[in-house]
Parts: structure tokens; sequence; C-alpha cells
């Protein structure tokens, strides 16, 4: 019984040491995840990265050091996200099939559960903003297609010609996926497996940035910014401005969101589903989400998330090469990775 | 001891009783829940409701009779309500403030976790099989637009003449709607809770029709299709067409299917919790799904869902005054109701 005592005491101070060791991140991003390989990276191309990643955190560290909203934090981040035309969002957007660029969004704010997206906007400069004012501004949570571009123009947002977003590297993008979707697809109803209307370029669908933030105040909020998928027909739209697939916020359990291979996302309902592991199942932020991504790989779906609890616990898992990610601490430590 | 084990035999003759005497369902439909009042209805108009919730589970159940799939049934189903103009899903869909049609709908595999779901269609004729051609005939899960509407079209799916959902009884109901609307809401964004934009009627937002079947194989599918919220602007898409929040299913738990105030629905992914709560914290169908629908109204939602288990078991929790809903066993006894 004595031995006893003394162990349990034991494995009390451990814990206690282990707690004050613990790190309380107050924020988390992510710049999409996939084959993210270093041999066919350049230092330079890797700094551009590791340097607008930091810039990200950095403006949403500000927001939060001086008091701001973990909400203020994920539209400051996600904007320089957006503004760089090296990630999936925003001014960097890949092309649709016709040329365009069709850009998704959404934000939740874990203490209200109040939530908005966009999706198919093509003139709104920051989509994760389109997708703030219809939280706050509109009784919808969800508003598509030029609707939507209205919407952020009523509302007043910076809106810009569809021109903003070409950027030579995704039209070549756009190019290349043709010439190999032409070699690859057949458009024949008919057959099985070839018969699938639409277009198999798996390798251009991981560009999205997200972010996950938690305020003075204790409070969460998570966004998720796209420009959806390379060559994608028929107004597909993936699990970003998807609430509960690509995006979910709640104080109670975490905030998420996700990047990789949309459909599987939004058939798992990923991030609803790490919040519910950890609500109904008492799971880790950690346990949870990688249980959740491992449902989508067992269904042969690929990609990764970031998610951070109320206590400043975060997890980045991803099942690809690599994920744009970063993270900062409450002293305002940065770390940023792409590879595994 | 003794006394204890004959308890315990009286407590598992009851339980098998029970079992035995409980009915199995194989489908359950509604609607659309809201404020249906008896002292509003004609006995004539209730009565045309009652024949077509009939009609519509006699067409599912005639599927699963025939051995074929629990997504046959759901279509089946639904093409009756979607062609029936009084439900507002189909023929009978509701008008946006622009004084267009757009449907939206979503269907999804118990078994194969596939889904499909389409937004903002305004030519596809039955909105339902539309979701099904996203979900079977491309790799996509969800299409919205003009795009949806072109995809329908290459998939060999009847279009019609955007007139086709013209209604005199729809068109009446905008109208009346913009009239309150103009005299209610003020286009002001400076005050904070006049000033949203957007439209505040919420006594129009509950038509949408749904179904849940299970077919002789012992799989789920549900579906659910909407014409949207009357005079509803910038593109505003609601809960029916989200994997998670209007419609879900899962061979494991449940099948579900919502109506009612979608925003509230996509805030608290109910169908996926509804999945979620019967997987995580083993709760029955009935159970999840009336904790589902409470976390709605506290929030200041209303609406109703129905679900069907794997056994049969089924659930059609509502808060409002009614919703139009059915079920049919599988020795093919069915039940219609309105109201509470």
């Amino acid at each position: 019984m004595k031995l006893f005592k003394i162990f349990s005491l034991f494995m009390l101070l451990a814990l206690a040491v282990n707690v004050s060791a613990q790190k309380k991140y107050v924020m988390v991003i992510h710049g999409g995840a996939g084959t993210i390989l270093k041999k066919n990276m350049t230092p330079e191309k890797e700094a551009t990265y590791v340097a607008t990643l930091t810039k990200a955190l950095q403006a949403g560290y500000a927001e939060i050091k001086a008091g701001k909203s973990s909400l203020d934090a994920v539209e400051a981040t996600i904007h320089v996200l957006e503004n760089d035309p090296h990630f999936n969002a925003g001014k960097g957007a890949v092309f649709t099939h016709d040329g365009r660029n069709e850009l998704d969004a959404a934000i939740m704010d874990g203490k209200t559960l109040m939530a908005g997206a966009v999706a198919g906007v093509t003139t709104v400069k920051n989509p994760i903003s389109a997708a703030r004012a219809v939280m706050e501004k509109s009784e919808h949570v969800m508003m598509v297609g030029s609707g939507a571009d209205l919407f952020a123009k009523d509302a007043g947002l910076e809106i810009v010609d569809p021109k903003y977003f070409w950027t030579k590297e995704r039209w070549d993008g756009l190019q290349e996926a043709i010439k190999e979707d032409s070699t690859k697809a057949v458009l024949d109803l008919g057959s099985k497996k070839s018969g699938l209307l639409g277009i198999k370029n798996h390798d251009y669908k991981f560009g999205t940035v997200g972010c996950v933030a938690l305020d003075q105040a204790g409070n969460l909020a998570s966004g998720t910014s796209t420009g959806g998928m390379t060559n994608k027909k028929y107004g597909r739209v993936g699990d970003a401005p998807i609430i509960g697939a690509g995006t979910y916020c709640n104080n109670e359990t975490a905030g998420i969101s996700c990047t990789g291979w949309g459909e599987f996302y939004i058939r798992n309902v990923v991030a609803k589903t790490i919040s519910d592991l950890m609500e109904y199942k008492g799971l880790s932020v950690a346990e949870a989400s990688k249980m959740a991504l491992d449902k989508v790989g067992k269904m042969g779906g690929d990609g990764g998330l970031i998610a951070l609890d109320k206590k400043g616990n975060v997890a980045m898992p991803f099942n690809t090469e690599g994920m744009y990610r970063g993270t900062i601490t409450a002293d305002g430590k940065i770390e940023v990775s792409i590879y595994k």
C-alpha cells in the first residue's frame, strides 16, 4: 500500500512536469498537403515558402497579442497566404478547365458556432473575408457563385477583376493538366472505370491554406481558403467551404482546417468527426485527428489537416509526402516545416 | 440469488417480446417541417398531401420489393415528391428574390459512403437524380451552379426549361415575401440587428423533401431535395446538399435527411452528429436524433429530421408545428402524418 502511494505520487509529479513542459500553441497553419518532395524544391523556392508561412503566422500572432479575436487572427493570417501567388488560394488560385479562377473559403467561430462560407467566387480578392462577411453580415452560412460575389461587393469587400488571379505558373499548370488529361481520361459513359465525367488529376488537388487560432479570451476560430482543383469542371466544390468537412470549430473541442483530396474529406465529414471523437469518445486532439485521417486513408484518399484545442495542443497529421505547415506558441516561438 | 435469477429471466423475456413486437421499417420520408397547422388546412389539401406521401412511399417500396437497391428506392420516392407541385422540391420549388428557381439535392450510399450533391441547378427536372449522377458518374461529390446543370445534361438526365418550375402558388409566395420583407427588413449595414444583408422570412424556409431506405441486402441510403428558401438572395445554399449537415448515411449507424432552418443544421452538422452519437456514444437512433435536434433548438433553430437505422428502427423528431412524414414497414404497412 505504501509502495503504491509512493508510486502514485511519482506519477503525479511526472504528470505535473510534463504539463508544465508542454508548449502552449496559439496558432497553427497549413499551406496545402501533397506530393511535396525535397528533390523537386530549390533552396530559393523553399526559402520563399518558409518566409511566407512565417509572415502569415506573425500577422495572426500580432492580432492575438493585441488582444483581438481568434477570428481576426485567422483572417489576417489567411490574407497573407491568399495574397501570395505560391499558395493555391486567392492570388495563387489554380485554373478551372474553362480557364477561370473559382475560389472557395470558410470560417467558423468556436465560441458561438457561427460560420460562413463562399464557393465559386471569381471577383473577391480575399475569399476568407467574404466567408466572414457571410457569417457576420447575413443570416446565412453559405453562398455560392455570382450571388456570393454580389454579396461580397454589397458587404464592402475589395472586388478585383478576375484577371487579378491570373499567374503564369497556374496557367501553365492548367495547360499541363489538360494535356495529361486528354491522354489519360476517356469521356465514355459506357465503360465503368474510365467512364467518369470529370477529370483525373489527383496530383493537382492539394493546394489549400488554413489556419486555427486561439485568442487571449480562450476562443478558437478556424478558416480555410482554396482555389480548388486545377482543371476542375462542372462547378466542382471541394471540402474547404463545407462546414464539418474541411472546416469546423468548437471551443468545447477544437478548431480544424483540412487540406487534401476534398471528396474524401466530404464523404467522411472529417473536421466534425474529429470534434465528435473528442466530445463523445474523449479522445485527445492528436488521437482524434489521426483517427479521422486514417479513415480518409483507408478509403483511398490522402491529404492532411491541422487542429488546435482550447488548451493549446496542436495536431498536424498528413499522409502525403509533405504539408506546408507552421505553428506559433503563446510566447511567440515559430516553427515551420514542409516535409515529413 | 434465486430471486435475482428469476428477475433476470423475466427481463429477458420482456425484451424478447418487445423485440418481436417491434416493427421493422424499410422506408421513412419527409415533405418538410414548419408552421403546418390544421386550422390552415382544408380537408381537400390535406388529402392531397397524404395521397402524394403515400404514393411516394409506394414507389420506393416497389423498388425494395423488387430487390433493387436502397438508392433506387430513395430516387424513385423523391421523384414522386419532386414532381408534385405541393412540395418545395423539383416542380414545386420556391422562387429566389430574382424570380428564379434554384434547386439543391444530395444523396448518400450507406454501404460505400459514396455521396453526390448539386446546388443551385435551374434546368434539371429531378435534382435528386443529378446528385446521384454526380456520385456515380463523376469523381466528385458536389457540383454547383451552371456547371452542375451542364454535368446533368452530359450525364443524360432530363433537362427542362426553367419555366417548368413556375407555379402560381410559389410565385404568389414570392410576391408576399417581398412585400413582407420590404416592410420588415432594413438593408442597412450600419445598424446591428436589422443591418444584415439578406432577408428575414423564416416562415418560408421549411419546404424540403427527403427519404431514407433500407433494402433487402441490408443497405441504407438517404436523399434530400429542396427548392431552398423563398426570396433567397446571393446564391444562398442551405443544409440539404451539404453532406453531414442535411444528408448523411452510414450502414454502421443510420441514414438521415433533415428539413428546417438550414443555417442551424449546417452549423451543427446535424446528420453526421446523429451518426457520431450512435457510433461513438452508443446512443439509439431515436436518442441520437433527439439530442441533435435539441442542439438546433437550443441555438434558436427549428425544423425536423428523419432517420432509419440498419435494424429498421425509425426516428422522426421535429420541433415545429408539423412535419409531413410517412413510413412503410417491411410488410408494406404505410403510416402518414402531418401534425404533432
